[in-house]
């Protein structure tokens, strides 16, 4: 038995098998163990990285020099570099502009061995707080629409380096997929005078067969219209657009630490990738946008048919997940 | 040097390194030699299948049996179901609605080791009449509103099985990326009264960086923004926003084979994915869409940036790839 579901942000259809489905055994795609090896990322290789942009270092050594507990970097083959003018152009019916923009790279850890499951949850909290701090700086850059935070976890995630870090990319242009959502929430906003990331956790909190777990600021949930198995979104309770939750860093540490020790636990160390969907920067604060982080476990390929088509076809509904997640006690 | 472009279909921008850039010999995947072994889809096996839905069998022979050329099957493991009611429902903020539809198996030969760029021209001509005959037959069901073809050549483009098939998925929902395209190009249609695939027909044809190859009713193009290296569309030069091109298969087998055979020749048997854009089953004949397929070689995994923002970094400009593909003499 499956079903067709949508998406009431994305305005997406996903099919969902919803009696037999997939359990996580049925899924065999592995984080491989780390070789180890020189590694760029490590404590003491600081000098094989562009010089850092920004650095925690509790025990206030230079920059640049081993002493850190967290570390920024520009990406060291970048697509897209800071520009004076974006020299948009247009030759008939085609627009373009220069690859103006950045791309960084967070290190959550010094130690190669760590992860966002297994490090401590201070480091975690200094994470996120370092994503806000890189989002609001790069706001200043008038010419930038949008910064995007992304971590891919292994290989098959899309990860080049095993040591652990996060990315971000910061656009003169806004991605399509936050685009549309944007434009969906906005038009749900004008229509019954509410966000819909606010009706969805009411709903979910309420129904809780698709909540996963909640502390006192966010909670985390099975999206309804999940496009993969173990799909999970972490949201603040309270109606927020923009991802710069002053103060609450340590809540929302704990419950993405928890939601990955989950995930990991259930599938035995997936690979996944980890998106944070923020507002876009210049209209920060709204009132129909609700930032969410997005976790998606990489457990089977893409068929041709998904990406040509953005219809997806998820073998394990998103009740089953949360009922597996919630089961595992962490 | 990089730039971001806009695909002035789907709307969405991508960045293309126009400068550097990567080379075929950059990439490294190939479809695994075939291992053989017992294969449903084989002459002589039509027994394990589910019984054929249509078959051409030159020889008279009968359903079920050897002797064809071609067959179509139902997928033996569908998510979507032949139902009387669709069943939509909704719970608060949420729609959803039963798994109604069909999916079926397109074997294009009998001949373990053929595939689209191997099998002789007539078959390739047999599995496009075939494609159309399928879409005209399953539009009689009224419940139904799209029929997606699509082909995953090789186990990291998706496919299970080795022997070369195409795909079809019948629904009773759009999918968004085609509702898009859709929703985009009837918008051109309403400023420009022209069909936006039309117009950049016209302007590729002049402007020649960019187009690949053409006969008497095709063109196949490298898009200005192409989401992936090698990323191919083939179109009809004169407006059809159906995919029927009744008495032109055999000029679309031809340049269909000569571009598979082309981008084979480039990356030395990539896996790939194949698609047919073609218009709502509901709004088949209108001035402002037009029918295409697009190709793309699965050349790298997608990170999770991508599928998180619908926002694509492309390594290798069009106009090198199109280089490349006239440069092979095929």
């Amino acid at each position: 038995m499956s079903e067709f579901r949508k998406d009431p942000v994305a305005g997406r259809w996903v099919i969902i098998s919803v009696e037999r489905g997939k359990s996580p055994a049925d899924f065999k795609m592995r984080v491989p163990v780390r070789k180890g090896g020189f590694c760029a990322f490590c404590n003491g290789n600081e000098h094989t990285t562009p010089p850092e942009i920004i650095a925690l270092r509790p025990d206030g050594s230079k920059p640049n020099s081993t002493g850190w507990t967290l570390r920024v970097v520009p990406n060291k083959f970048p697509v897209l570099h800071i520009r004076k003018q974006l020299n948009k152009t247009g030759k008939g019916i085609f627009e373009k502009m220069d690859g103006a923009g950045c791309q960084e790279i967070i290190i959550e850890s010094p130690d190669h061995n760590l992860t966002l499951s297994t490090m401590p949850l201070k480091s975690v909290e200094d994470t996120l707080r370092v994503f806000s701090r890189r989002i609001s700086e790069l706001k200043k850059d008038g010419r930038l629409e949008y910064v995007l935070v992304f971590k891919n976890e292994g290989e098959i995630a899309g990860s080049t380096l095993e040591h652990t870090h996060s990315q971000l990319i910061a656009l003169p242009v806004m991605p399509i997929l936050i685009q549309e959502k944007i434009h969906n929430a906005r038009q749900y906003y004008s229509n019954k005078e509410q966000c819909v990331f606010c009706d969805i956790i009411r709903q979910e909190t309420a129904d809780r067969t698709r909540l996963i777990s909640e502390n006192e600021s966010y909670v985390s949930i099975a999206p309804f219209a999940s496009r993969t198995p173990f799909e999970t979104w972490i949201l603040p309770k309270s109606h927020e657009s923009s991802f710069a939750p002053d103060g609450k860093f340590s809540l929302l540490a704990q419950i993405l630490q928890k939601t990955l020790r989950q995930i990991e636990k259930i599938l035995n160390l997936p690979p996944y990738n980890m998106m944070i969907h923020t507002s876009p920067l210049k209209d920060e604060l709204n009132k129909y946008y609700h930032w969410h982080i997005e976790i998606r476990p990489k457990l089977a390929r893409n068929a041709g048919f998904e990406w040509g088509s953005g219809f997806y076809i998820n073998p394990t509904s998103p009740e089953k997940a949360a009922k597996f997640m919630q089961d595992t006690g962490i």
